[in-house]
């Protein structure tokens, strides 16, 4: 069996570009005893994974020049030579950027039965939905009846943090960069006030949502997002440091925030953290999150480009606002 | 009874300079029931006086122009007109920046036995000690073993953080602003390491200290502090915000650090606080701090400054350097 596979050519300077990624195509071997063949349904491509282009000592080593990418994935077993999981089983696993692979059987995680798409384990049910869950409850520590600013509010994790913060009694605020993306935040997802950021102004448009001030604003942008909801946290709020997509192409260090020393005066707690650092929670995630998903409380969506050969393009569309929740890469069934 | 004062006769703009203050001979009425007449031994100046002298919003409202300026005091009764806060005690208040004062003996906090000279109350055993304390273990959350660094090491908080980093059983690295600081923190204080900020190079220095990196910084300084400890932090580390003595004086904004996005990969916490919002901390910082300074295994040092119309002089020296441990202005017995 053959499989196509996205090769990081060279490395970004800047914003990724369609040279930067080449297509292989490989040979799959037969599973030896204790692996099974699968073939990927979707791909998921994440703002992290520009990080990891980048030569750099981090909480992951970078990707190669010349290997093939890897990231969230979720497939079928078509061939098995493990007993435990046979085939037609859905698997998530890290084997992402390629159409198949060959894994040990436990080097994959079984999914059991689907209780929504297949892709939504990319998203809501994956990884960016619990980095919403844990980020907001757990690092964010959010209590009912406080008020959140979420920036990149209609990405994967922003929307999801906004629904969250409504389940949980809060009053939900968030930016995003178009007048389409506003709408469905408000009129679906049901924020209490969202502004497109283009606009300017931001201290104004985040007092517009939240009048007395921010107790946990959960930063996706860095920057002057980070900067301007400095200035509007109330005593004692916390900042959830998720990611910094306005900064990740830069080829300059970013000054930061100006203001970090109001930190002090309010008692505000900045806190950055990667969602692998929180697996006791998973259990809970998955509990909390599947109820909210098939109940209709918490809605998603998702922005998909058709096959391997766009998946860079999917990846680069991360930097330029081309989708509304979760980018997926659709495999084909 | 005469009291001298210091009035704030206008804003500093950038570092504060003589002409800033005045001083103002005020007499002083007798005390009515439930009143004491208070003579100052000795009074506080402190860094963070310098950010209520801009006039902006924050936990505290600013000084105002032409007001006596107010601080940490220790006095002692000299006439009473309540039976319960007797002639000869010593008391805390917040009405330093002035020879002596009649308020509500309610107004005033009763030391008892004084188990230091009267200064200490205003150091090591006074808002700068408890600073340290709970800056370090409660918003630092340390643990045996690990690593600390602390900036404006020989300051009042500074000498302390790192001193109480040593009892607990951790590392402790230090930077300061001389060569003679640099060897009080190591030879009298028991610094592991400590350097000078001035020769540069701080993250080679703090890594000098600190080969595996750093658990805990405690923040004095802001700047290019900052962001170089950053760059030092081992994951899950965590950065109490305590001052920015860097950027008091600045007249414009300074910007932050270029590498805050590495709190995202390394799970840091930078947190600001305030010592007041841990006064449930307070019997227990009283109880250590009296036992490691009367047993010897916490030292201080003060510089000293006479008479009240030097007070300004003091102050001023807090941002030149002219300190080592805790600035103090001695009114007279």
């Amino acid at each position: 069996m053959k499989s196509r596979e996205v090769v990081l050519a060279r490395r970004p300077v800047g914003m990724p570009a369609a040279e930067d990624f080449a297509i292989r195509e490989v040979e799959l071997g037969e599973p030896e005893p204790g692996e099974v063949l699968v073939r990927n349904v979707c791909m998921s491509v994440d703002p992290y994974m520009r990080g990891r282009m980048i030569d750099r000592r981090s909480y992951t080593p970078p990707f190669a020049v010349g290997e093939t990418l890897t990231g969230g994935a979720i497939g079928r077993v078509v061939q098995s030579n493990d007993p435990d999981l046979p085939e037609g089983e859905h698997v998530e696993s890290h084997q992402g950027w390629r159409e198949a692979f060959v894994a040990k059987s436990t080097g994959v995680r079984r999914l059991g039965n689907l209780e929504a798409p297949a892709s939504a384990y990319l998203g809501v049910l994956g990884m960016p939905g619990m980095t919403a869950y844990v980020g907001l409850l757990d690092v964010g520590a959010l209590k009912e009846g406080e008020t959140v600013f979420v920036s990149g509010a209609a990405g994967a994790v922003g929307s999801a943090v906004g629904q969250i913060a409504k389940i949980k009694g809060c009053t939900a605020v968030g930016s995003a960069g178009s007048a389409d993306k506003v709408r469905h935040l408000t009129e679906d997802l049901g924020f209490d006030h969202a502004f497109d950021y283009h606009d300017g102004h931001l201290e104004r448009q985040i007092f517009a949502g939240a009048a007395e001030g921010v107790d946990v604003y959960f930063d996706n942008v860095g920057g002057d997002h980070l900067q301007a909801a400095l200035n509007c946290m109330r005593p004692g709020g916390r900042l959830p440091l998720c990611g910094a997509i306005a900064q990740y192409n830069a080829t300059e260090p970013v000054p930061g925030p100006n203001n970090l020393a109001i930190a002090i005066g309010m008692g505000l707690t900045i806190r950055g953290f990667i969602v692998s650092n929180f697996n006791h929670r998973r259990g809970d995630f998955m509990r909390d999150m599947t109820d909210w998903v098939t109940s209709g409380r918490l809605k998603y969506r998702e922005t998909v480009f058709d096959g391997i050969d766009k998946a860079h393009e999917a990846f680069i569309g991360l930097f330029t606002g081309a989708n509304t929740g979760k980018m997926v890469v659709n495999l084909g069934d």
